[in-house]
């Protein structure tokens, strides 16, 4: 379908949504070569390598994915609104199975280890960032796949849902922060502080994260992006202008 | 001025700014209590008191007064703009002194200890933190409180600062989680896992900070909180509707 947007915000949007992908494929790339290179590589034994696919399963299912389902509605906004949700909810179900796999693997590991688990911040933020991304998976396909609530109630929920979308792809980028220094600490404490290039290449790893969840960040929330109006559709979807004073917006 | 909201969402909007100050205050008395209490207290010689300020100013500016700032345009959103902006800036000006205070701070302690500086993932987001929320003020007191800068210039400015305000308030907290993760990985490391009480007050204030960050999200980003338009304003001010094709909001 033909894209409505003035050319230059359209041009300006592609470029935007292009470097968000090449920031996010780099994040996911950099992660395999830490644990691949630096770290062993992978296995499912319940050794070092196991827990290898903690980071390489978190940083592509909650952060990677998990910004691209959201970022569907804004490359897709012209398209079929079912279509468009049934793509949100496929990518957030690859998310949820790598985000299950890479919990897996750390439990695992620290089971085979004796390693006690849930004691860091890390830890804490991470469980809170999975628990909560499941429970928003659920209520995103009661509300929106299978409506099973009324108009009202999904109008009342859609801002929330689009609200706590946000903040769990911003808590899953901090968890993934606290991991790579967690990881770091553990592992090259004395080489650290000279620069390893380890410890270096972790730290772009985190800056990475950091600049895709602001691109990502922008390009959710700028006005310009969001979802036209569609008058074929108002009768059946949910509209933001029900719903908030003068917004626009529809998702 | 009387405030033009229905009466249910005054009533949200004040428990819920109540609840981002309790949460903002008891982040700063959770990380006196740890420094003071399990680190030592405080001094400016040097020492590991020293460092100590550090922590305690960067919650507190970086964090609770530049959270702060930002609420003042949704808190007294129906006084007259010049006393808000006025007052938005000042705060943020606290905010930095108490911050540059916290810089010096740390890399006094490290100078003085032959620490090396600028190694981890923490120091690398502070930093950048700190340098683009300098950047920010100077732009924001450039261009909105003695507008140096155009009409255009200014409506064009307006968006990006205010997303960069919340970026960087993000940012700022996710700092704070890594300095969190460093210094209990550096000096608890033994009893960390054994679930130490001083580790798990410093878990607490991670996920305290994280809350604080959340509420203070949805306050800012909530339509109906919004700053509602002022005809005598319209002249004077920069209005949103003029930015984003159908958007609402003033600032």
């Amino acid at each position: 379908m033909e894209d409505s947007a003035p050319r230059p915000i359209r041009s300006v949007f592609a470029w935007l949504v292009g470097a968000s992908q090449v920031l996010g494929l780099l994040a996911v790339v950099l992660t395999g070569v830490w644990m691949g290179h630096y770290r062993g590589g992978f296995a499912w034994d319940g050794s070092a390598q196991e827990f290898n696919l903690h980071p390489l399963c978190m940083v592509l299912g909650l952060v990677f994915l998990h910004g691209d389902a959201i970022l569907v509605y804004r490359v897709f906004r012209n398209e079929p609104k079912r279509n468009v949700k049934l793509l949100h909810g496929i990518i957030h179900l690859l998310a949820l199975i790598m985000s299950i796999i890479g919990f897996v693997a750390v439990f695992d590991f620290h089971r085979a280890g004796k390693i006690p688990d849930m004691y860091t911040l890390h830890s804490w933020c991470g469980m809170a960032t999975l628990v909560l991304f499941c429970i928003q998976w659920v209520m995103g396909l009661m509300f929106f796949l299978f409506p099973v609530a009324s108009s009202w109630l999904r109008a009342s929920y859609l801002p929330i849902h689009v609200f706590c979308g946000l903040v769990l792809l911003v808590m899953a980028i901090g968890s993934c922060l606290l991991g790579i220094t967690e990881k770091l600490l553990f592992s090259i404490t004395s080489t650290y502080s000279q620069f390893a290039s380890e410890g270096v290449l972790a730290n772009i790893l985190g800056i990475v994260l950091v600049c895709f969840g602001v691109l990502l960040g922008y390009l959710i929330t700028k006005e310009e992006y969001r979802r036209p109006p569609n008058p074929e559709e108002e009768s059946l979807s949910v509209h933001f202008k029900t719903l908030t004073e003068g917004g626009s917006s529809t998702f």
